[in-house]
């Protein structure tokens, strides 16, 4: 164990962890490899089957469970110097009654971090009978939803990276190809731009851009074709990127023209409507009146947002219902969509953090429509 | 819906899924995004917070319900035109309430997928009070590990592209090039040579290569260094690769050379110990054994194998322990190591299917020790 340090980043988090634990009036929290695991100590374990655990009691000291292979691993992250207790476990040992005799006997009630597996959640349940177990996503969230000046500016390198991809469109952007070998090339330059991996490239020509989660196919992008491009990759320090733009691949269709003017100022209402104190579903009003009073209202089939940090989609969520108050450092997607089935769609996404008097779009390249010509 | 098709594959194997509920004393199988719901019904959707979800009771149709916007993905997939029938639910809906009145009022048990989210768990243990939880894993692990022809095949390319990216290793292997370097060039090569995505690309030169789970580093190679490099992606069949080799950037020093001896032929222990009938831990033995007489065994500390499918973990493990006997069609890899804490280490790894009198290896690259030179 290395020597403790209170000012440590990670002795930070832990202590924030502890004190929101206690608050909850839980025992403990309990916190498998994740972005909730990457927050809170650094360490951006892989989930395996073997268990990967951190132990947060309400009083105590924290603990982190590890298989001993990845004992190595765990002490070269930034957990390692930060005076954490590391506890290894050999591949014959039990690591769920483990876990338990780490708690005090008294434990009653335990929370779990949202992404847990199901077998280890049962597992755990089996290893303290009797204790009760509830999400620890919310309070998690709250630790997360409000970005430091650091995360800001992680998330902003982040929002650049996957705009000079957005801005290189044209050379892969074609009709003639297919989506696949489009996405290929994207998800290269993804890399090649400043992340450590392309999380994803979405590529919707023609009807496939009518359905908001398809991804590629086989299909040929055709001229006149609209084409949504929704792209994201996560950067060294672990946060992500995540901006689409609808091109055409040549002149498109009147009627697309038509409701792209309308999905651009959906999407500017929605931007310029952040600030402190209003709610997360104010944003998702403002985007969505103006699609409803044009109206493409039924066209509009998803929530205007989602929030981003370490993880692409995470608190807060921008949906009719979330009455969250906005605060400054929350980021998250601005990106209504109108999609017409069978026929094409549009989305236009940036990532928008909330200032002091607003809202910062990370994201800076055009929402004009781009006519991609040879 | 499209019409019912018996002999559909999604159909069949969603039969054989309904019997495996119904001899397991549950009254439903909940199978969320993952490997299992690829390969129960060929839909491969990415796991998100809106739950996705295949609900097989052990009586009566299986429905799989999906987020609105996830209906034109879905229908896409093999479970579109399989007569499976899909249910969207809306934004404002609770689709863990919806799954609860799919099933009969007198549910009492459920099995949940390995891999099903804890705040998902906790959510339909909520919406279900009452009914008993139990994990699926074996269920589902008992329908996936024997492979068929096809998921043989599927492998056996997932194998043949892995090697080629080993076989160029020495393009991108040099001294004074750093850990992450060489590893970005190698998941570029793992999508050229015939996978969709690169999953893992460890790189561990020097010390490093001392700890089996090491990932990358800024480490500058350099001469002499033995180098483990783990490589392995997933094929367009959903299929995945997973090799190690060993190599040296140059002349490595002699107790390296030594070891190495002994590895080699642990490693070749175990494969040939592969046939139906023995069990998981005597493959294990078999290689452990090697290791142990020639006095290295302190320093092989992990199973000698995972299973590989559709994930690059999955059933059956050789581990000690694990009595389970091989059948035709289980696919592991076998992959003994040893690491000199601090200063360097060796593991070799193939991909073996159990046949009818022993088994194939479905890597071929040399396990020579491969000395790069410039």
């Amino acid at each position: 164990m290395a020597t403790r340090t209170s000012d440590h980043p990670v002795r930070s988090r832990l202590e924030h962890a502890r004190e929101a634990v206690a608050k909850a009036s839980v025992d403990a929290l309990l916190v498998t490899p994740s972005a909730d695991l990457r927050y809170l100590v650094g360490y951006d374990a892989t989930p395996l089957e073997r268990l990967t655990c951190l132990v947060v009691p309400a009083a105590g000291e924290p603990h982190l469970v590890v298989p001993r292979l990845e004992l190595p691993a765990a002490e070269a992250s930034p957990a390692g110097d930060s005076g954490l207790d590391v506890v290894p476990w050999d591949e014959t040992d039990d690591p769920y009654a483990l876990v338990a005799s780490l708690l005090a006997p008294s434990v009653g009630r335990v929370a779990l971090d949202d992404h847990m597996w199901a077998a280890k959640v049962l597992a755990f349940r089996d290893a303290m009978p009797g204790v009760a177990q509830l999400p620890g996503g919310e309070m998690l969230g709250a630790l997360r939803i409000r970005k430091s000046r650091d995360e800001v500016d992680a998330l902003r390198e982040a929002g650049r990276a996957i705009d000079r991809v957005h801005a290189r469109m044209g050379e892969w952007l074609r009709a003639g190809r297919t989506e696949r070998e489009v996405a290929r090339d994207i998800r290269d330059a993804i890399v090649a731009e400043g992340h450590v991996r392309a999380d994803f490239a979405i590529v919707g020509s023609g009807r496939n851009g009518a359905s908001p989660h398809h991804e590629v196919s086989d299909r040929v992008i055709e001229r006149g074709d609209p084409v949504v491009v929704d792209i994201g990759g996560t950067n060294l320090a672990g946060y992500c990127s995540d901006s689409t733009r609808t091109y055409a691949v040549g002149e498109p269709p009147a009627e697309f023209r038509e409701y792209y003017a309308v999905l651009q100022r959906a999407q500017a209402a929605g931007c310029a409507a952040v600030r402190p104190g209003v709610t997360a579903e104010s944003v998702d009003a403002a985007a969505r009146t103006v699609i409803t009073e044009a109206g493409y209202g039924d066209h509009f089939i998803h929530r205007t947002g989602h929030g981003i940090g370490l993880e692409t989609h995470e608190p807060p969520y921008l949906v009719a219902g979330n009455d969250l108050p906005l605060e400054v450092g929350m980021a998250f997607s601005v990106e209504p969509g109108i999609y017409l089935p069978g026929r094409h769609g549009a989305r236009i996404e940036d990532i928008v953090v909330v200032t002091d008097d607003g809202g910062e779009r990370l994201n800076q390249v055009t929402t004009d429509l781009v006519v991609l010509t040879e």
